[in-house]
């Protein structure tokens, strides 16, 4: 990534010091989506890569991952299927837990929202720690697709999300990182 | 709007009788939004009076108007701004509480996500009785915003949402409509 590109980009973002609590740093994306040129570059850079080549499904993450992946799923004239937390989805669903820091979690998709083979693009805003993110490639591998690729916009390298995926065999493509967290 | 455009549109919406509870036919738009036509052209047509326009942020309602208005807020290079549930952004908020059918539920945004004067569309993907609509206007307005529209994919004209909108003097912009609910 161009090292100006990035400034520009994180210059847009917010951190709020302990918050949720004492020692993390939050990274709050809103004031990058609210501006709209830093949210339209984010976008464009993010599918860069993949406009021209065939994805047919972007999956966003509930909720963040939702702004960021309706915007792609529209550049890339894709569909969109939303990956939601438990019992939100109002039709037949497939279903993966993963933990978390205390106890587990569960995300959900609808067991028709793709068919075998259909090439997903997975996008949130962050991967921290890629729990949730390695459960929806678990999901949407689970139905047959081929994941072209996980889009972030932010990337917290010491807490290890884009390795794990990496070691997926999933090719993960972030716009800022943050050493830290 | 053009009858068979509508009728596209429908086609490609899934409805679930009986869900949440009985009696109820759910419009569920994860078909329509998985269907890379259909999503397009419902993005297209819901901006399609404010290209060229100036529209500096779009206002989408958590989480189904995240989808909409984050590929919205990319067509008209506008900022997105997040309406969503209590207790969920990281910064200071400014709430409306609004009616439920049993008790109230109370929705938020960002106090600095918009300057007064700034040109907002309001967006989600269904207008039902309007309540949590006529909240985000209100939080809105009463940061200064002037709205210019609100945009949602699917009207239920019996539940009186779009009506109760326009009674407050905001544009209301539906694609598809359905009798009965």
């Amino acid at each position: 990534m161009d090292p100006s590109f990035e400034a520009a980009l994180k210059n847009a973002v917010r951190t709020i010091p302990d918050y949720p609590k004492p020692g993390i740093m939050f990274r709050d994306i809103t004031t990058l989506l609210g501006d709209a040129g830093a949210f339209r570059r984010a976008v464009d850079a993010l599918v860069h890569p993949y406009v021209g080549g065939k994805v047919d499904k972007i999956a966003g993450i509930e909720a963040r991952g939702f702004i960021l992946g309706g915007a792609v799923a529209h550049q890339l004239s894709a569909g969109f299927v939303p990956i939601r937390k438990k019992g939100k989805l109002p039709h037949r669903t497939v279903s993966v837990a993963y933990a978390l820091e205390y106890g587990t979690d569960e995300i959900e998709m609808h067991a028709d929202a793709l068919v075998a083979g259909e090439k997903v693009v997975l996008v949130d805003d962050l991967v921290a720690t890629g729990g949730t993110a390695e459960a929806a490639v678990k999901l949407l591998r689970g139905l047959g697709a081929e994941i072209v690729a996980a889009c972030f916009i932010i990337d917290l390298p010491e807490l290890g999300g884009a390795e794990r995926l990496r070691a997926m065999d999933v090719e993960v493509r972030t716009l800022i990182s943050y050493e830290g967290h």
